[in-house]
């Protein structure tokens, strides 16, 4: 397998979000308003942790794009929850690409503690044989939860399966950070 | 008239553009292909060069976006002749915008002997507001053409009206200039 | 005052550090270590903010580049508070700049709660006129600190002077996001 | 031999040259001046084409950051050939580098008819295991040299070796290319 040209769309796509997703906050901040994404990254999926998946999920090589909704990845940080919701909203309005599917973990979070919202697009790059149709997702989360995510995600990385100990307390972690972006909704709207 | 604002949409679609032109370029690159595409450069017209075409044209401000096609302009320079109509084919293939307008000045160079191709764009961009069709402007042209170009429209701006020997000059240098691309098409046959 | 000529050295000073102090994260990965560098960004003060403080810190136009030290600046977020040392020991160590200041708010919050790193540094900018010395600031802090830092920010501008009930909420908020640092750190240090 | 660790300082290097490199023409811009710099690109040389002078010049695998002394290039392209001495000015005034050589093939073609100033510096990079000084070679050239080596190197490329009638008419071509540049610093002189 080729693994260069096999990720060339998706590098393409994770470019193209993100000037995208990057100017929408540049054109809140010309207007003088409050933009409710704070900042944007974005990712290709490693070879390495693709054929990780791979053997553990008995994936078919030649299947790869179907069945990997993530090798394109775009992250969208918040300040605050509610605005998880209006750059949702934002998404849903856009005709560049088509929302296949929404999960929400803000409202509803993984047993691990893990919140964010994603949403899996269809995203129509141009190559230069033609349009391409490529699956991708965009998480958007707020940097409360940003954090919890980074730190669980390294800390899960770097010692494989967690221990039972660690895992719980990272989930309370998971309590304790959302409860910061729950104090700060509640401020806000006392305000 | 607030310039930052009216400049926003047009900033976005020459930030995309070059994402999405320079992403060709590395396509043909990875798939170890020659690329027609050499390079890629974009620019929104200054507010100064609008003014005046504002004021020379008699136009109306508030059809700005209509009556000026170039506002936003990307530019893709290629290596040989040929190149520029490979390029125009994979532009014309292309989903995401659609072509309004094609003036091939490579076969028929205005008088001053000024040689590109250009093709004028409905882009869709996406602000928070909405979708909003954009007119953009795409050159096509060889370096060789590039470089007539450049310098041709440093002197002009910098000598305000050219003098006719000047202008006599340039349009013969832009005769050399072509002439070398035609010798590098035959030296290309003949190989 | 031309403000554009003014900002020049501290656009340029702004651009480089985002590039090697981003380009210091790309070298652990590369290497396959962890990087105490999470993320890097950067911005040049507004000219608004400038006026704000000429008018109410009587500030002398004519001084501007030696009374203020953090018209450019940059910001290097970290996962864990032990990461914050490993980047100030990064930073000691450079020869591309002098550091004049260090001040350490991580171990001595300010009375609102506010916690960071800051190193001033004189960094010396090539202009074609030849060198120049630029002040510029850095900020070194953990994701959960910026999340308070940046919210906190958003509030007080939006609220101009803040209640002391919203004050003291935001201290408050403070210092349960720096439990969430201490836990983090005590949670790496059993495992 | 690890690659990607080998080239992790010329990457570097590349990138923060160019930053410096285009901020320059950048300032000129701001200033109202005209830029003698046009545009700037930059590369790391390959390790294909590493590999192949390894061979080709039976080179020891630990001197190639002393024996090669382009692995990082960056290529300054200026409008008139004036400019050239104009950069080259530009460059020696620097303090962030240290020039080590210098080579006129602007005023002394190769045989091949190859045309550009080339300075080789030594570069202080920060990496986080320290200072590391490295090899750089910047080429100042035209835009018409450009255009003259692009298509040489692309032909040389695809050829291999040129046949004799092949290279003698790319040098003819090289001597036409220079003559438009000679026509230009005329044109200029007499305006």
């Amino acid at each position: 397998m080729d693994w260069e040209i096999f990720f060339t769309p998706y590098v393409q796509t994770v470019s193209e979000l993100k000037v995208k997703l990057r100017g929408l906050r540049d054109q809140y901040e010309k207007n003088g308003e409050d933009s409710p994404i704070e900042f944007v990254t974005g990712r290709v999926k490693s070879q390495a942790s693709i054929e990780e998946k791979i053997v553990r999920r008995h994936l078919d090589e030649n299947r790869l794009s179907l069945d990997l909704q993530d090798i394109a990845g775009v992250r969208i940080m918040t300040k605050y929850v509610e605005d998880i919701y209006t750059v949702v909203d934002l998404l849903r309005q856009r005709t560049d690409f088509q929302i296949l599917e929404e999960r929400d973990y803000v409202t509803n979070a993984k047993p691990s503690g893990y919140r964010s919202y994603h949403i899996v697009i269809e995203y129509p790059v141009q190559m230069y044989s033609g349009e391409l149709k490529v699956l991708a997702e965009i998480q958007v989360r707020t940097m409360a939860m940003n954090f919890w995510a980074t730190v669980e995600h390294d800390l899960r990385y770097k010692h494989g399966e967690l221990s039972d100990n660690l895992a719980d307390r990272l989930t309370k972690l998971s309590e304790s950070t959302f409860a910061l972006d729950q104090e700060l909704s509640e401020i806000r709207a006392v305000e």
